[in-house]
């Protein structure tokens, strides 16, 4: 499809906060919810799916606080089922509990799949095609928009397409404003979506026609592309393809692609550059390391590491990029490594603010001795920090302002069910003074930390300002067990700024030791660069 | 596509020790490349592109290695570029090389992409010509079958059809046995591919057409299969999909798709079998976590939290799987979590060999225990076995074998370059009889974990066959910094098995004796069962 003149639009419907909390190991608090949903406001979404308030209580909480919100974009979709078989909707406490999450959009699922009727239901066909019509009749007397998710649509039109039709037309005469056609199992071809969307396309000219995937065959976000080829208007899917199994359609690579390369419009240019921090909110408020891979908003996704690759993007970067990162808010990035070479460096220098030429033999002296760290098992994707003091080091600017001398850690825990004791001391010494301190903490890392800020605040009072807001540890070689080399990522912020240090050791005291020498250091290095 | 009597063959071509090797945090030894190809063997793949002997010493050594692992069933292919403009094939020190790699296929890449003649290479077009059809014809006279990758044929289609033809005509006149079609910057859509790869079959009915896509826009694996529904019989790709930046097209899914969804025979039905441990392999040797969420062999694949997903799978697991998770060697798993209920901890105690019912008194015992353990921050996914150990305590089964009383640790680093020793004393009750004795380690989990061996293999001299595989640190919640909850996982072997445990406290040293402590009442658990 070339573009147009004039783009069609397609609505976008974010799933997260509903569909996507049901991922292994994604778990988002009310007030993680409530964040999400404003920076999918800001994004620019039309529909954000807020949750199931007739299944869980913390849901019913989180739409009770909508209304604080101020969303100036979306609209806060509620979530529910048809009625239940044994009552009507006028009873069904379900449909009450949709009413009373007070959107003016509202959702609800029902089966297409003749199998799942007879089989998970137990009932009659004909009933369920009543308990569609009747919910959607139901909410739309009481002025609602509401759109229809046609659950296994593709696997019922595979079996017995007349039935999975037969649902749709309950719902359209219900009065639903949007059909919805979910592959729930995900495992459809975007042959067969493309061929099942256009028949329902053909039936149901003046609805909205959705489509909701799931990845299980990897093809979630092809199936999709597929759908709004075959005349689909609204995409329901997650941030970065959350989802229970392998996940729902990722609206992180749907968007991008239906607006910049098959001619839709689903965000203004300047919200699109939004994408990619939306992506990394939610890895930050689910406590999951960022995908890197990522398409699009990933940290990989326009980073280049051999060194005949990195010299053709500076010539253009079309060469290896299928897109300008900028377009989504990402960036190009140059590996630092061995492979990549010099133009890598340069780059670093650039963002840095070191302007180095390739000549220089500063450049030879970091490539030295960044071989030699990354040889012991340094690495510097996430602790730019650490880089930056590298290179101003093998630069011979030196800014070490204190040196750590030594440590002794004891942690003794008494007796079996006793919590156990930490308790650390420090020397270091800043100019001529020496200062030896103790302090005791949560842990022998946290009692190391204590200490050595303890120590060191004396003389330079604005450490205070610095919190650590995450700490990784790493296992780098894993056939050593628990005498392998490890690997500290400390992350560190002083509410202006967040910076992340590195340290390895076999020893994970003596590797947080340097990750915290790191991050104080830098945080006085770039206080004094102000 | 609907299933064939015969089905239509498609060769298999893995390029995850070449392009896969690419990938951000993806670095395999010698001897870890060797074992992929092993695998790869006996999973049955056509083709295993092994490395490019031209550019990297490390991949010579791998080809050297090849002869003496006695593959069956694929070919080790070595890979290289056409020669470099200012000499001639005869004259190419990559060529040379490639020869060198002693390999029955080689498979080289020339540029298709008009712009990356002139932009990058800098040469007039008909140079480039004449280098990809010396370059074949170099290499066939010499008894090798030439596969020939049009890098960014896709790109090149697009601005400039002509000469991407001409560039493949060049090719085929130099004796290559088949033509690849290389979507190198990942951004084409399936229509886009299927259109060209068209083109391309009308013009060489007699060459084996093969596809090698990258994921930029999530599309690699759709690409793939819309190129082979157009007519490409030979797909490259790599497992799991690593690759640089957003990574190869997924052959984990690419497989599974064609030979159960669109009637194309990969593998015997026996070997498809290996496909979930074969992507498993990969993570495990390069030490990074396995993408829990993959289609197909991912942990998460065919896992069912919601209590209504999990009571209509019991019933018919089609109604929420795809496809039979075993086809493909995966499992189908209940999460264990308070959402899914008694059906998950029934499902798990089957598995572990204990029959419960779902009115035993036990089953409320284990679901209200292991609530509280994970509100606490506990996970029993990858700690199966301290799972079982949880289930047998609720259910009264005690096998405590020994007590951890307590321990002390101390790490001493007494100056600035100086290694940190540590030292761990620790107190176990085994019967009436307590053991309190002291190790030195490498780092104090180390030590810790030596002194509590040494105490207790006095009294289980089996002890001395276990081994720990792996050890992980997780920490829990971002926002304390030190202060955090940690979460230890180790993983152990007795070489005749490998199992899990899980230990969590603010305090990294107190989660590693627990799960450390766990580790060793499995094994002695484990041993009296048999």
């Amino acid at each position: 499809m070339s573009p147009q003149a004039q783009p069609t639009p397609v609505e976008l419907y974010d799933t997260t906060l509903r569909d996507g909390a049901q991922a292994e190991g994604l778990s988002l608090s009310v007030e993680d919810k409530l964040k999400v949903a404003r920076q999918l406001d800001r994004l620019g979404v039309h529909y954000i799916e807020g949750g199931w308030p007739g299944s869980n209580p913390r849901d019913r909480e989180f739409f009770a606080a909508v209304p604080g919100l101020g969303l100036k974009q979306a609209q806060v979709v509620a979530f529910g089922s048809t009625h239940h078989a044994n009552t009507s909707a006028e009873n069904d406490a379900n449909l009450a509990e949709l009413l009373s999450a007070q959107t003016q959009t509202v959702t609800i699922v029902g089966k297409s799949w003749l199998r799942h009727v007879t089989t998970q239901l137990g009932i009659p066909p004909q009933r369920n095609l009543e308990m569609i019509r009747d919910s959607v009749a139901f909410l739309k007397a009481r002025e609602r928009q509401v759109y229809f998710d046609a659950e296994h649509f593709f696997d019922g039109m595979k079996e017995d397409p007349e039935y999975a039709l037969t649902c749709l037309a309950a719902a359209a005469e219900g009065g639903a404003r949007g059909l919805v056609l979910c592959d729930t199992n995900g495992g459809s071809l975007p042959w067969q979506v493309a061929e099942r969307v256009a028949v329902v396309k053909e039936r149901h000219p003046g609805l909205v026609i959705g489509i909701h995937c799931h990845n299980d065959g990897e093809l979630a976000v092809a199936n999709s592309l597929a759908g709004v080829e075959a005349g689909v208007r609204q995409v329901q899917g997650t941030l970065c393809g959350f989802g229970e199994r392998c996940g729902n359609a990722n609206l992180c690579s749907i968007i991008p692609t239906l607006q910049f390369k098959m001619g839709f419009h689903c965000l203004d240019e300047e919200r699109m550059k939004l994408l990619t921090e939306t992506a990394r909110l939610v890895y930050e408020l689910a406590n999951l390391p960022p995908q890197r891979f990522a398409p699009y908003v990933g940290q990989s996704a326009f980073s280049h590491k051999g060194g005949l690759h990195i010299s053709a993007v500076e010539k253009d970067p079309a060469l290896y990029e299928h897109l300008p990162p900028e377009l989504v808010g990402n960036q190009r990035r140059y590996l630092v490594s061995d492979l990549a070479g010099k133009a890598a460096i340069l780059q670093r220098a650039r963002q840095f603010g070191l302007e180095l030429s390739p000549e220089d033999p500063e450049v030879q002296a970091i490539l030295q001795e960044l071989k030699a760290r990354e040889g012991e098992g340094y690495q510097y994707e996430g602790a730019e920090a650490s880089f930056e003091l590298l290179m101003n080091r093998a630069m011979g600017h030196r800014h070490r302002y204190f040196d750590l001398v030594g440590f002794r850690v004891m942690d003794f825990k008494a007796a079996e069910g006793e919590l156990p004791l930490a308790e650390a001391t420090v020397r270091v010494r800043v100019g001529g003074m020496e200062e030896h301190t103790a302090a005791t903490g949560h842990g022998p890392v946290n009692a190391l930390d204590r200490a050595l800020r303890k120590a060191l605040s004396r003389f330079f009072p604005r450490l205070a300002e610095v919190r650590l807001v995450d700490y990784k540890v790493r296992v780098l070689a894993g056939a050593d067990g628990t005498a392998s080399q490890v690997r500290v990522l400390i992350e560190s912020s002083d509410g202006v700024s967040r910076w992340g240090t590195v340290g390895v050791s076999f020893d994970v005291l003596e590797a947080s030791w340097q990750a915290l020498g790191d991050s104080i250091r830098y945080k006085l290095f770039k206080d004094k660069q102000l």
